[in-house]
């Protein structure tokens, strides 16, 4: 391993700065513009609702940059990208690196498709405040980065740190990192927030709602790391609540917004 | 206040006008073609065969018109509005006005976005059966329509109120302004609908449902007034019931679909 | 009847073969690639992981051939279809015919609009592995083939099933006709699948989930014929079960993804 890991932090909800965080966010009611998956539209918008953020979804190359300048931040989501959805995802980064508005891109398997490679390899030139992706799309990136690792969509998580810390380290953005366990790294600090249930993976589109969380806690948390740090430990514990619930993906799905929709209001609700 | 609003009557489900409506558009199943907005497509299609309707997403250039000879009620929303859609929306509407069919037109975030507001502006020109949106929107349909109203997005809807009376006398069309409390008027009567909960607005895309419910009861009603006055009626006891038995949006939204497609047909049902 | 019935088999879950195809089918976790229409994607990307196959969603023309390389099957559906889609559609079956991958065609509306219909015509001249629909949609089907019936989209699926074995004839295809009863023909042999309920004709999308129900057994099934029977017999039993327990559309949705994830593999679960 050539990168060296920095002291690693376990992180756990509940966590009062994590608490705070999530109070501040139902508090200001952050509007986050989502440019993301067919797949995930619905539930994505459902998920920023019940944490208490304002998901708006404004796709058009005709409204994208001018959308930005309202929004509080924004999520960039390849999975099911075409043409016009790429010119607008570039005008809308463009738009939020002169606007300083906080965004998130989420390379929906990069690595895997030459189209959508070359297009998150311009996302990434714009540096991202964030960067969300699964081990195989975070190796993706690095390759592109520079460093040359290959794509390995069965690689762990955890195998996959080394890259995301050089990614961290070569873009400047927070790096969150998808797994078993999730990390989260700034390219000097690393937690990794462990939780989560098997019966998140077979919901489609976890992983993109988790982008989005994201999103919805840059423009309240301290910094981009903590933001990504929060909403990876709500995340995992509102999933591992929700699929100890359930009877199987479909209600786990549902559950999950319930229990989001109210994880910190309750003390009857301690983590997962 | 410029518009003298005129006497108002409130509106409560269960109503034995309402009732025979509900009735009449389960017997025929009337088939509401969608151009609509792509978070709430699945959502959309899921409330119009709950209650009864036959819903059908014909999106293209290519079929919207021929579609529309086909269809009894025409629905037109621009949430998530491309260049295409916008195309395919115009001939839509065209045809709808050629060939008497009704439909309705929910003008998302028009007056917030230039392109939509201008697309809005020309669907608005073609007098829309129905307008259906919320306070701000309303506002802009009006500032738009001539009377030079500014947009607030945090309007209560009982401001907007003398804007939508305003807007169905400078139209023709009937306007349903949703909030709190829902108004419908057609410039002459208005009715009010109470009702509702605050996890309505935690689900996304339930205003954009209503203006499907009011495409759905529009061939069966005895006139536009009285067919968006019974959907939002519906829409408000329904959501009511569902919240009251709900843990929370998720579990709001799945129990929605269910009451929806029983309301009215069991005794022990009787509204909010 | 012009067309001679074969004899034909009733199929009923649980039945051995089908036992082991889904097991197989859980073990190999086969990627369905689908390019379907916008109301359905996430049901069908959610029912695709209940039962254990791994959905992609690669819609655009620049990736979709690229993508069926990597693929186990493929599902083509014009529910919603627009130019750009019949492109990636028509290049997507001609690497499919190329590479020899399996793939289903779900010809929504055929026959019912003009566009669309010419965009089956060029799907079924390329002899899709197998064609699943409704009885209007085989009828019309049958007629481009040559037959010259007409549409009638109040006919019972019974009443298809001449057209259906036509259909395979004349294309090599397997033809799976949906409706209050099943069936599956390759031409020569028939089977039947009843079981099903009212409910599931009021969620949006529950044929077309079959679609990719059937696209993921063809991978792990001795033939595509048993592929689309063993899909059709397991869709009745989960929903007839799913069914039997729901309140209503919403919770029928939710209790479908949660049998559909556990059938086969519970011994109190022995079916509808």
């Amino acid at each position: 391993m050539s990168v060296p890991v920095p002291g690693m932090e376990s992180l756990e909800w509940p966590h009062p700065d994590l608490q705070d965080d999530l109070a501040r966010l139902r508090g200001r009611s952050p509007l986050v513009h989502c440019i993301t998956n067919a797949v995930v539209t619905n539930f994505t918008a459902n998920v920023l609702l019940a944490v208490g953020a304002a998901p708006a979804m404004v796709v058009s190359v005709e409204e994208a940059a001018e959308f930005v300048r309202i929004a509080d931040a924004l999520l960039l989501n390849v999975g099911t990208i075409t043409v016009p959805d790429a010119e607008a995802m570039l005008m809308a980064a463009e738009t939020a690196v002169a606007t300083g508005t906080p965004w998130v891109l989420d390379p929906v398997a990069a690595g895997v498709l030459t189209y959508r490679t070359s297009v998150v390899g311009k996302l990434v030139g714009l540096r991202p405040t964030v960067i969300r992706g699964n081990a195989s799309e975070i190796l993706a990136l690095n390759g592109l980065n520079g460093a040359g690792r290959g794509v390995d969509s069965t690689v762990a998580s955890t195998d996959a740190l080394p890259a995301a810390i050089e990614l961290a380290r070569g873009t400047g953005s927070v790096v969150a990192l998808s797994g078993k366990v999730d990390y989260v790294t700034d390219g000097e600090q690393v937690v990794s927030v462990e939780g989560g249930h098997e019966l998140m993976s077979r919901v489609t589109g976890m992983g993109c709602t988790l982008g989005a969380l994201i999103a919805a806690f840059l423009p309240v948390s301290a910094t981009p790391f903590r933001a990504a740090a929060a909403a990876s430990a709500i995340f995992g514990a509102v999933g591992g609540d929700a699929a100890g619930r359930a009877g199987g993906p479909g209600s786990f799905a549902v559950g999950f917004l319930d229990r989001l929709s109210t994880i910190g209001l309750q003390d009857a609700f301690q983590g997962a």
